[in-house]
C-alpha cells in the first residue's frame, strides 16, 4: 500500500492504479454516481476504505473546473481603506468564512473602467458570487453578470435599471432629518458639504437636505467637491468655502471623509464649534464620537448591513432554483445627536 | 467559419474542429511548443489567425492547473477593520493589481488555529504567494510553505526560529524613544497599557519602554490587557486601572486600538490632559491627530511597509531562481509630539 504522502500528491490515476480499477470508477465513486452507474458495492467500500486511509482529498482547482464553484465570493467596495467599508468588509469576510467561503475584495475607486476590468478578471476566475457597491457606468457589465446566472448583490447604492438584490440605508430620510434637527435648533445658514456625485445614495442624501430646507423656507448653500481620496484635495477646498462663507451658522457633511477633513478644517481656522459654526456629519466614527466637542452623526447600521448582503448572496448560492425575484432591502439609520449641533450648549 | 461567441464558450476542442487539426496540435501551439513538436509553420499560422480572429482566451483554471500560477496572492492581517491593517491592505491591494495580482485577504484574529485552516485553504487554492502578519504558534505551516517554495512574506511582526523575508519597523527604538521624550519632559510616573501577547513585535514595544525607564531610575507601570477586538473589553480593563493608578501623571498606549479606547477613558473619567496625565500612544491616526488636545504618537511608514512587502514578494513572484536568501527589511518610526505630552502646556 501507498505510504500516506501529502495529500495533495495523491492523484485519482494513484488511487485506480492501487485498487487496480479504471480511473472512470474511481472518479465516479467520488462524485457519489457510483449508484447510478451500477458500480459494484465492494468496489465502492474498497475505493472509500483506502481514500480514508491516505486521507486523499480531491484537487479544488480541478474540481472548481467541472462543477464551476470556486468558494470565492468577489467583493468590490470604493475602498478599502474607508472605515465604512473596511468594517463592513470584515463582518462579511466572517459570515462568508463560517459558511466555507472566502473573499477575494478590490477598491473600485470609483472608476468605471477600473471596475469593469476587475469585473471581467472576477469573471475568468470563476468567483461563485459578487458584493459590489457600484460606481455608475457599469450597469452592463452587471446585467451581463445577471444574465450569466452569477449572484450579484448590491450594496451602499443602486443602478437605475438594474435590478439586482440590493441592500441599502434610507438615505433621503437621514439628511431630511438631520437638517430638520439643525433647523429645530434654530439654524438657518446650514451648508451642505459633499463629494459632486451621481451615485444614487448621494443624490438621495442631496434631496433630503434640499427637502428640509424647502419646508423650512431657509436657502440651500451645496458644495461639491470631487471625489477623491487625498485628503490635500478635500481640505483645500473645504478651507476655501468656509473662508468665504463666514455667515453660515451650520455645517453638515455628507460622507464620513468628508466629515473628517471637513473637522480638520475646522480646527485650523479655528471656528468654535457650536457657537461660530453647528456640526453634522454623514457616518459615525470614533474621530466624531471623540471629538471635542462630539459631532451628531448619522450613524449606519454596519452589521446589519453586512448581515443582509451576506444572507441575501448565500441564499443566491444555495438555491438551485434562479427564479426568486430580486430583493431590495431598506435600512433605517440613526441620527446621534451631540454637542456640535446644539443651540443650548452655547 | 464560427460566427465570433463570447470568449469563454470557445474550447480548443472548437478550434481543432473547425480547422481539421488535432486537439494536441492546437495545445501546442498555444503552449508555445510548436517548434520543439516540429508543428508545420503553415498550421501554426492558420491556428493563430483563427484564435485571433474569435478572440479565444484559455480558461485561466484550466491554465492554472497547467502552470500552478493564479495570479491570486493572500494577505493575512489580524483584522482587516482595524485602520493599520486596513490602509497597509489598501495600498498593497494597488500595487498587486498594477502588477496583474489579485488579493484574497482574510483576518486571522491572532488565533493560529484558524490561521492554520486558512492556510491550508489558500494551498488547496494554488495561491501564488502570501503576505502574512502571522500570529504564534504558526511556525510549522510558515516552515512547511516555505519548504514546498512558496513565496512569504512576513511584515509587522516575525516569528522565532523562521527565517522568511520580513518586513518590520524598529519597534524597541520607537517606544524607547517615546519613553525617553516623556522622562524628559518631567513625567516620572509612566504607565504603559498594551494587549497582552508575546508577538515579537509586542515584546519589543515592552522592552524599549523598561529600558528607557530602566535608564531613568523610575519604576515601570504595566497593565496588560488581554487581546480583544471588542472595545467594551478594552475600556473595562483601562477604566479599572486608571482609578486603581491615581499618582500616575503619564500613561503610554502601545497599539491604536489600546490608544483609542484609552482616550475614550480619559474622557469618560474627565481626566485632564495632559495637566492630570499625559498620554503617548503607538500608532498615529486622525483620532490622535484630531484630538483635543493633539496625542503625541508613534507613527509607522505605512506606505514604506506596503511598498517594500510586495516589492519583495514581486520580486521572488518573477525571479526563476529559488537561492536567494531571505531579506529582513526594518523601517523607521516617526515620533510625533503633540500637547497631550508637553509639560509646557500645562
Amino acid at each position: 500500500m501507498i505510504i500516506k504522502q501529502q495529500l495533495k500528491k495523491i492523484s485519482i490515476a494513484d488511487i485506480a492504479r492501487e485498487l487496480h480499477v479504471s480511473k472512470t470508477t474511481v472518479s465516479f465513486i467520488l462524485n457519489g454516481r457510483a449508484e447510478e452507474k451500477r458500480i459494484g458495492r465492494e468496489v465502492v467500500e474498497r475505493v472509500q476504505k483506502f481514500i480514508e486511509e491516505v486521507g486523499y482529498r480531491p484537487n479544488p482547482l480541478a474540481q472548481s473546473l467541472r462543477t464551476g464553484k470556486s468558494n470565492i465570493i468577489a467583493l468590490m467596495v470604493e475602498d478599502i481603506s474607508n472605515p465604512f467599508f473596511a468594517s463592513i468588509a470584515r463582518l462579511i469576510e466572517d459570515r462568508a468564512y463560517k459558511n466555507g467561503y472566502k473573499i477575494i475584495y478590490c477598491s473600485t475607486d470609483n472608476d468605471p473602467a477600473k471596475t469593469r476590468d476587475l469585473i471581467s478578471m472576477f469573471r475568468e476566475r470563476h468567483v461563485d458570487g459578487y458584493i459590489i457597491a457600484p460606481p455608475e457606468g457599469i450597469e452592463d457589465e452587471i446585467s451581463a453578470l445577471m444574465k450569466a446566472k452569477m449572484p450579484v448583490v448590491l450594496f451602499d447604492r443602486h443602478l437605475n435599471d438594474v435590478k439586482t438584490d440590493l441592500v441599502e440605508i434610507d438615505n433621503m430620510f437621514s439628511t431630511y432629518n438631520a437638517t430638520k434637527h439643525l433647523t429645530e435648533q434654530g439654524f438657518k445658514k446650514i451648508a451642505y458639504v459633499t463629494f459632486s456625485s451621481n451615485q444614487s445614495q448621494m443624490l438621495a442624501r442631496l434631496d433630503g437636505y434640499n427637502k428640509a430646507l424647502e419646508e423650512s423656507g431657509y436657502k440651500p448653500f451645496v458644495k461639491e467637491i470631487a471625489f477623491n481620496q487625498n485628503d490635500d484635495l478635500i481640505i483645500g477646498p473645504i478651507t476655501a468655502f468656509l473662508k468665504k462663507n463666514k455667515n453660515l451658522d451650520a455645517v453638515f457633511f455628507g460622507t464620513n471623509h468628508v466629515g473628517t477633513c471637513g473637522l480638520q478644517v475646522i480646527t485650523d481656522l479655528g471656528i468654535q464649534v457650536p457657537s461660530d459654526l453647528a456640526v453634522v456629519s454623514f457616518d459615525d466614527y470614533n474621530v466624531f464620537k471623540m471629538h471635542s466637542p462630539p459631532v451628531t452623526a448619522i450613524s449606519q447600521p454596519i452589521e446589519a448591513i453586512a448581515d443582509n448582503v451576506i444572507t441575501v448572496l448565500l441564499n443566491r448560492l444555495n438555491t438551485s432554483s434562479q427564479h426568486i425575484s430580486s430583493q431590495s432591502i431598506v435600512l433605517k439609520t440613526d441620527l446621534h445627536i451631540r454637542g456640535s449641533s446644539l443651540r443650548a450648549a452655547q
